[in-house]
């Protein structure tokens, strides 16, 4: 692409809250932005288990992202994908074929669903990263149901109406509860021969106790709450082997239809692209401007990045982590800052349900319906645009009244009458 | 599926605008009824070009044909497809394998655009019958803009930017509106490369007039309002072939990535499954009670009838039609009705784009704000749900006020790196 002036140019990979808070810090400054996403759209992740239960429309928390920057004469953005860097002549290799030079670069490329080397999990338990993903988790979960109103084999039905989700952190506790409310509750009325006690929803975390980044008392909370919206927590429970509609443990086997995964993530394969060295997750080393050593005009931030947080472990692949380096990043090329990237911790929510959350906030500890009224607050607050904003509050309130879930709709099945018809044979069989 | 009691049994196939109404004739009364429709919602179609053109979410247009009978104790919702008729023994066969007896039945199976013999023009222009079908199309039109936008070479780029309608009844004109108004409007401001002016929108019909179902001074303005919008019509223009991103008429060759079908309609298989006499377009040729010739028992309603107007001639393939159609069939097995079939013709509305529509209400026949204000009243109001109601109103306010398009997600894109990453290697290329 010609950039029009001598200008320096920032290219920004990724679009998640690391890429879009570091191109907002560079809206309107004397550089020239190129953002680079394989997608058009930006997708606000901590709401898109609620696309994935039916509760809110993909367009409620995704938008374009060049409406984003419309506004910002000095940002372009490119639906592309980065296939490489070549760090020698400072360009990027995008999908297209076309490449793309850069005085700095900002890789922002978030993380994907990890199956720790068992990806031959993945057809059987989804992830949840994408709107195609959670679509497609719509679709199973809604279908299951469908299939289980007329299936009269016992075994079968069990099968159809028990939803794991494997995976004790927010993702999946989130994930649990939502799927409790649509399966044992908001569908209830609509079927003759399911009952809310007929479904099973089952949380399987490895670990000793779910929501292991919050304090001990909190989860103990979150864990109750649960198994008051029937959800069953199966703790200390690795998984051996999934397969086709079950699930192994060292204890059972678990037929279930649907399975969800939410217990791991990889980062994006930006130290391959840069040859860097990277922890077992596959995050980026990068050093205490967030910058990859070795290149001074590089900058790996978010889910993709390794940063020591102040009791030395890695910090949280999460939000308000991946905005404060993007703001940083951008800083640091607007030449605004010297000092090392530190993260301001404030705090910690996860929701379980309706009226139910649990937050940390240091000193605040809260659970139950003040934390959930916090809880909907903050993420109201933090979507991007004033539309889905009123998008997202106006389905919870209607949600919340009617008990119902709005988005409940079965898409994407090609089936073979949604073709065109052939010319019908004249009369001739009678 | 067994049936509680001895009271009769009515089957409706279909859950469209006519199964909906008959169903809902039928709901609470001294009958059991057992809905099958092979999606689990019913669609809002007069709208489904809004979702083609991301002015609208699928949630807004659709909703869980078992959520609108929750209520209703004598109705069960089944997720199948009909495969035939049994009609010695009055059983439907079902796609599941499963079949069902009925003392009657109604089908209201619907039509599917046709593309006149030629179905292998149909990957090159979609149709829009379905909310697959307008995702897919909303997925075609965006991309074409995204790619436009970074493409370098100007014959490639002058056919991604080129969008056709085939087809000038109501849905190719709204469409082509619709189209424009998003091509040319809504997103001039979030691209870098691309004006208003860049995008060609044209309307081909080939008859001698658009919205040939309107009186001829209705159609002239039709024409001149798309006009204005940047619409190219060319009229008396047959289509001769279409392929992968062209279009050959007798005149000329229009090169385009985009392509849309809104030609002509073939009614479902119903015909066949009856082996019942059919007009040209597969639609059965039903009695004056809307009964099947020979099947006392077995009404066929909507698209998929050939029912004789006041004029002589079928009447046409529009929801009112479909919803006398099927509160008729109801209200006749409720033996409420003897006296034979006869439509009442309220009038006929479309529109053209923002602040542009045409009414014709016999001696009422309107154009420009006051018709467009009245086409959205009466399409908010025919929404089943207040959901809908609501969200569709808000959407609409949105558009208006912003020029914005909100559900301008380009989704279903299979990507390669939205796979699960693999272990990267450890440092070892430097």
């Amino acid at each position: 692409m010609k950039i029009a002036n001598t200008r320096p140019h920032v290219v920004i990979v990724g679009a998640g809250f690391g890429g879009l808070a570091a191109a907002k810090r560079l809206a309107r400054r004397d550089v020239d932005v190129t953002i680079v996403d394989r997608r058009n759209h930006h997708v606000f992740q901590p709401l898109l288990y609620q696309v994935a239960t039916a509760a809110l429309s993909p367009a409620d928390i995704a938008g374009p992202i060049r409406s984003i920057f419309s506004g910002s004469d000095n940002i372009r953005v490119v639906l592309d994908e980065l296939t490489g860097v070549d760090t020698q002549s400072n360009r990027v290799r995008l999908a297209s074929g076309k490449s793309l030079q850069y005085d700095w670069l900002i890789l922002a490329t978030g993380a994907r669903h990890s199956y720790f080397g068992n990806d031959q999990w993945a057809p059987h338990a989804p992830g949840l990263k994408s709107i195609e993903d959670a679509l497609a988790i719509r679709r199973n979960v809604l279908l299951a149901l469908e299939r289980a109103e007329t299936e009269t084999d016992e075994q079968r039905r069990k099968a159809l109406l028990t939803f794991v989700i494997i995976g004790g952190g927010p993702t999946g506790v989130e994930m649990a509860g939502a799927v409790a409310e649509l399966a044992r509750r908001s569908v209830s009325r609509d079927f003759r021969s399911i009952t809310p006690r007929c479904s099973r929803v089952i949380l399987v975390e490895a670990g000793d106790r779910i929501l292991p980044s919050f304090p001990e008392t909190l989860s103990k909370m979150a864990e109750q709450s649960l198994e008051k919206l029937g959800v069953e927590v199966r703790r200390k429970t690795p998984v051996n082997d999934i397969g086709r509609g079950y699930l192994e443990s060292a204890e059972e086997l678990i037929v279930a239809e649907t399975i969800v995964w939410a217990a791991g993530v990889q980062a994006s394969p930006a130290a391959q692209w840069l040859c860097a060295y990277h922890d077992k997750r596959g995050r980026v080393i990068v050093g205490v401007d967030l910058r990859v050593p070795g290149h001074r005009n590089i900058f790996v931030i978010g889910d993709t990045a390794n940063v020591a947080g102040t009791d030395g472990a890695p910090l949280p692949g999460v939000a308000p982590v991946a905005k404060q380096q993007g703001r940083y990043a951008a800083d640091f090329i607007l030449g605004r800052r010297d000092h090392p990237f530190s993260y301001r911790d404030f705090g910690n929510l996860a929701t379980i349900g309706r009226s139910k959350a649990v937050i940390d906030m240091g000193d605040l500890k809260l659970s139950g319906f003040i934390a959930w009224l916090l809880w909907c607050v903050a993420h109201v607050w933090f979507l991007i645009g004033f539309r889905s904003r009123l998008a997202v509050t106006i389905n919870w309130l209607w949600n919340y009244v009617t008990y119902q879930r709005s988005a409940r709709l079965i898409t994407g099945e090609i089936s073979a009458a949604s073709a065109p018809h052939a010319q019908p044979l004249e009369r001739k069989c009678a």
